[in-house]
């Protein structure tokens, strides 16, 4: 069994990182719900010799409102902790002189403040969700085809995810919809990408082997992260479905009924 | 020159296939305008001793209502001669015991009158433009990723067209959309199937080698024509852009500013 072997490893590592949406909680209405035994789970952790860092695709909202939801969930959880995709983005547009038009939801625009949008010479896409209008996607698509060389970035490459009222396309769905569109490759920015996996480890100091990756996103999370290098756990939480564990591509260092499962056999084995 | 090749064959045609919008006219407000010398060019065909069909990949109308606006524009064309993906496809669900759920433009319902929509075992998309919104991509997405066996059927897989007012994302976009978002390859009905060529050549009762494609859209009108054997022009009218005439895999058999001089050289070529 896959999931006998990882926690045996367990000894070797210096630190976690955890992808949040259906780790952590369940989205949905409001601040969505805690997935029973995560809050503990975190505080455990934190009370361990682990670093501990939180990476998530989320694009709907800013790190600080998305901190502060997590925080009245209950969570023990710092902005500085938390690396997604957007301040990300920020960092690359500044270096390359890159001008965006943003394609993403409200909610996120004050992490561009900083950003010069005049002119563009680049399209940004998040999960706009209802911003996915024909409208906008229109607009988008005529910034790009007016461009010599389109640049198309996009904040994660995911299909769909789980709100508490069913499935919802993810802005991976609309990045190939305006690749189709303009003939052109988006560049991802959020996991999977080596990159911002990499951003992860450098900010704890540590080698890819010291670090395992615990999500519910098999292709985004785990994959990403042994592309890495580093270990990946599935929880049969989220967007979680059975036949992941027959994937025919990637295949999970340990699957676990969820983040209190997964901190506990980490901790017990730690101690062995 | 290329241009100079296809006229030299017009002895052996004996029938010709027009695309419509953005060689005949512009859509755009109300029944956008024709394009000036086309409405005396189809004219011209039809007193000719050449066969005269129109192919169409629009999925905004029924065929009645389209008719119907070209005719308001001053075309000389009835509903018999013109072929469009709706009226095939639904031949194909009849044929396969398909119901289908519609992602299409509301003023192409009434092709589907006499289609079983109720519990949906496929999904049939069309250039639905304001209707690709959100919810109902999100709606389409359900259908799919809840059948054993997902059946995505696109009227069409065109990147854009061009309305008076811009360019615009079509159906082909949207279908890359959901491709990925359901791992599924869509079954795409109109051009540049080559069945739907082959219907339309089928009823003129012709060989491929007997018939030329007059089109605006360098891969699916002229491409397509080519790939079903016949010969293919391209307008410098509608969605035309310079880069197609160095574009890397479809070569027009020639290049024309527009109907009238493709009708022009076609017909003077002829009388040598």
């Amino acid at each position: 069994m896959a999931a006998a072997e990882w926690p045996g490893s367990a000894n070797t590592l210096k630190g976690v990182i955890l992808d949040m949406c259906g780790v952590l909680y369940d989205s949905g209405e409001g601040d969505g719900v805690a997935i029973p035994g995560s809050i503990e789970a975190v505080q455990r952790l934190k009370q361990s010799d682990l670093q501990l860092r939180f990476c998530t695709n989320e694009t709907q909202a800013s790190r600080d409102r998305f901190v502060a939801k997590l925080q009245r969930l209950g969570f023990d959880i710092s902005v500085s902790e938390v690396f997604s995709p957007a301040p990300a983005a920020v960092s690359v547009l500044k270096e390359r002189g890159l001008r965006p038009h943003l394609l993403v939801y409200d909610g996120l625009l004050p992490e561009f403040d900083g950003v010069d949008q005049t002119n563009p010479n680049c399209v940004v896409m998040g999960d706009a969700a209802e911003k996915f209008s024909y409208q906008n996607m229109n607009d988008a698509f005529r910034v790009l085809v007016g461009l010599d060389k389109p640049v198309l970035i996009s904040l994660g490459q995911g299909r769909y995810y789980k709100e508490t009222d069913g499935l919802k396309l993810d802005v991976g769905v609309y990045m190939k919809a305006l690749e189709y569109a303009c003939d052109v490759k988006a560049e991802v920015i959020g996991k999977p990408s080596p990159m911002f996996f990499q951003s992860v480890l450098s900010d704890m100091g540590l080698q890819p082997h010291e670090a395992l990756m615990i999500g519910d996103d098999l292709v985004n999370d785990v994959g990403g992260a042994q592309g890495c290098g580093m270990k990946g756990v599935q929880v049969r939480t989220g967007k979680y479905r059975a036949s992941d564990e027959s994937h025919p591509t990637v295949s999970a260092d340990g699957t676990v009924d969820d983040l209190k499962e997964a901190v506990e056999l980490l901790l017990r084995h730690r101690r062995l």
